[in-house]
């Protein structure tokens, strides 16, 4: 499996907001995350970065 | 290793743009990726959705 953890950077400081994510789309103004589980959340937030090797997706508000 | 594919929507179609991406990072108004071979790419884009068990990374500009 190819899934990674999303942080949310606050203040510089990297908040874990979803583990194994597997999708992240785009919805209204915001993101929609599902992970491997099938759990989804909706954040006002946008994709910054990437460091996929180190599983690690991060986010902005 | 948890790399992906980097694709650019154009017109609704996927069109390749980095392969075995590892990282994407915001640079000026647009997107630097680096892959797991250390070549790296510039693009005017940003990060529009992720698919990441089927090793996706869809940008668009």
């Amino acid at each position: 499996m190819c899934e990674a953890n999303a942080y949310i950077i606050r203040d510089g400081e990297e908040e874990l907001v979803m583990e194994a994510v597997d999708k992240i789309e785009p919805e209204d103004d915001g993101l929609r995350l599902v992970n491997v589980f099938g759990d989804q959340k909706f954040l006002h937030a946008r994709i910054d970065a990437l460091s996929l090797v180190n599983h690690k997706i991060f986010l902005k508000e």
